[in-house]
């Protein structure tokens, strides 16, 4: 199979763009997306950033063509804890019919799918009246700092074209593919309390200094109310709530609480008030600790109060809530609650507000609809349908694509977002795999569709 | 200086008890301690024990001779977080008439003034009838997990004893030297939540599952009440408050709340309801949380819901808590509020009780007083004073050394205790250090004092 041979020598890349000492990995996997778009007939040039280069392969086409751009990250999330997975991250392995690697799934091998699908279209229809822009970014873990830059770069080029197609995005199986019309926005912050000059030894000066970690556990604490919602004043604010059907559409989905707890292995699940915790995954914002660290880490007991603590915080957003107020919120919030005695630094790490498009022929959402995109939807329908055996749904997704939105603000361009990962692809996770059925289906049903595109049938 | 040379060869075996990685500085360091007891002309045997041997010296002396056990400790802490020390932490450094190094202070420092002045009396009264016996454990800074049975086996020896002298504890400088009264116990827990079977992305589950660094946070937040008290039912009971001599003790102390403030570089001392802060530091229990960790720890961001996270918690007891129902009962709160959809493990890793003796002359405490210590107490002040300047203070401290409960319960000896580091010793920190002086000064007290006892003058 010739995608795996791609995709696996792809992954061996250990390209994780947020750890410097990763530098080669990320040159590696660069190069090697560079050669996929060359091996599929386009012109690649690699556009510097301040960080990580941008690849880019374009195709020219008659004056009237309809021109797709298509969009895949090279860089990855980081491995560890590396001690968790089955096999090493980064040396790619086959079981039960799926590839094991970190960026497996996100995003290498759902893009070589579009990669892999353009080359054997090409070669069966060199002349193709179709125009080609694939965009293969290197910060797209990192909130994707250059790609801003870029677009403002680019944006005469990109605004010429029709729409956005990638596969960032989930399904539930290779046998129903979502196709996705929202994405969750996100508001990073990470907060470092301060509290002695240095560690103190707890039984000598225990009682009379507020411990940072006791400080940070009670800031954070607060951040949720016993009902579970978020309590920072103003969170809920301009939240634009899901439509009907999209409502009945995720009853569509083949997942039950049941199956959703076993497959989490909790014996609970998480709730907040008036949404279902399948709901609250794709339509309601959330406050997350990503991380929190303070004091002694290793084996056994240090009796220290510890001289500074930390957590770092991501919220995901839902259409109507704005990344940079939620950050200024959350901060004002924890600013707000910091006890005497402690110093705080709260600091923006990454923000970016949600997507949101309606499908053909589903009522309105305040988002409007695009009659472009409209006629993509429809393609993909047909596409997905006969390679797949089943139609797709349409639903929101909980994940955050940041560009997406950036793509719209600067240059109109809406996104078709076809779901090539599954629930057990274990993403930002250990044993991180993508499902060889899905590649193979997807390589199919996006040579369809981009044949429909360019013939506009 | 012949001490400055003795500690600071001492201090270079890096013998961190906790970590196995130290194997070769716990058995250097306590080779040091035997070619030291053996050079001050005791007979020394090293008994082993399941894990760091201790080191005994003995001399004998006629019958009816007072006979004086001495205690130090060979271990040291954790010296992280290594990049927080001025220069490297078993490598000894002499800066402003102070040495740094992990150990000096706590405790290689202190007993080798026992060790040298002891040596320095036994070379100029060869036959003086004074019976000795000097341990050294390597395991109080884990908690002396073996000294149980090593007390056992040698109670009839101990029991014979007059009582144990040892300076494990401090004084607010090398002008003002405490004689310690009282320690607070330690009850130490590690809490371990546990959430999803594996870490995972927080944008495609975040909102579905309960974050076990949120119901970390929870919990630990809810173990304090909003003035500062611990919110564990119970956790007061018993508690026998001081007595007012100790509280005017105290006052003598030289040291203020803003000089408090600066020492630690903090803006506001903590406070919690009925007691000052430099009072609560030596007269009030706490529960303090030494580390908490869970999720992404590294740079930049790693958009993870962890699947789990701990928490080390050591609560200082004092008189009437006991260390077992305090362990019981903050592990009672915890239990009782972890959520749905998380496990928690909650395991006991120390426990001892305060201990309390009443000096000579002051208003008797519901702890007794104990005629053989009283005559101790007495012979110290006058050794103290004439080597220091100045009467000492009787003063309750806030550390512990368990080990000195379990004596007195096994052997019924009171110790007598001599502090020899400093606010400024940095403890169970970065840049640990001890004053020149007081060592110097301490050697002339410990050498006239035990001459005195031998001499009962």
């Amino acid at each position: 199979m010739e995608a795996l041979s791609v995709i696996s020598e792809y992954v061996r890349h250990a390209s994780v763009s947020t750890d410097p000492a990763f530098a080669a990995g990320m040159a590696g996997a660069r190069e090697h997306a560079a050669r996929l778009l060359a091996g599929a007939g386009l012109a690649v040039e690699i556009v510097p950033t301040p960080l990580h280069p941008i690849v880019v392969g374009r195709r020219a086409a008659p004056a009237g063509s309809p021109h797709v751009v298509l969009y895949g990250h090279y860089d990855v999330q980081p491995a560890d804890p590396v001690e968790a997975w089955t096999t090493p991250p980064f040396e790619p392995d086959v079981r039960d019919g799926r590839l094991y690697a970190r960026g497996a799934a996100d995003n290498k091998g759902p893009h070589c799918v579009a990669v892999l699908a353009l080359a054997r279209l090409l070669r069966r229809r060199p002349a193709l009246p179709l125009a080609i822009t694939f965009i293969i970014e290197g910060e797209e873990e990192i909130g994707s700092p250059s790609f801003g830059a870029f677009l403002q770069k680019h944006r005469a080029e990109l605004s010429g074209a029709d729409f956005v197609l990638l596969s960032d995005t989930g399904s539930p199986s290779a046998e129903q593919i979502v196709v996705t019309t929202g994405l969750r926005g996100i508001a990073g912050l990470e907060v470092r309390l301060t509290g002695p000059r240095t560690d103190l030894h707890s039984g000598l000066h225990g009682g009379a200094v507020y411990n940072p970690v006791q400080a940070l556990v009670e800031i954070c604490a607060s951040l949720h109310n016993a009902d579970g919602s978020v309590n920072v004043p103003g969170f809920y604010d301009n939240v634009v709530p899901p439509e009907r059907w999209e409502r009945e559409e995720l009853e569509k989905f083949p997942l039950d609480e049941a199956g959703y707890r076993e497959f989490l292995g909790v014996d609970a699940l998480y709730s907040q008030p008036g949404v279902t915790p399948i709901e609250a995954t794709r339509h309601a914002p959330t406050l997350e600790f990503n991380g929190i660290g303070g004091g002694y880490q290793g084996e056994g007991s240090k009796t220290v109060i510890p001289s500074g603590a930390f957590a770092k915080i991501t919220c995901r957003l839902v259409p109507g809530q704005d990344a940079r107020d939620i950050a200024d919120k959350v901060t004002a919030a924890i600013r707000a609650r910091v006890p005497r005695g402690i110093t705080a630094s709260v600091r923006l790490k990454q923000g970016n507000n949600a997507y949101h498009v309606c499908p053909p022929g589903r009522p309105n959402t305040p988002h409007g609809q695009n009659p472009v995109l409209a006629r993509a939807f429809s393609l993909a329908t047909e596409a997905i349908t006969d390679a797949f055996g089943r139609a797709p749904l349409f639903l929101r997704e909980g994940g955050s694509v940041p560009i997406i939105g950036d793509i719209k603000a600067q240059t109109g361009l809406d996104s078709l977002m076809i779901g090539l990962f599954t629930p057990d692809s274990n993403l930002h996770a250990p044993d991180e795999n993508i499902d060889l059925a899905i590649i193979e289906r997807g390589i199919r049903a996006y040579e369809a569709l981009l044949e429909k595109i360019a013939l506009g049938q």
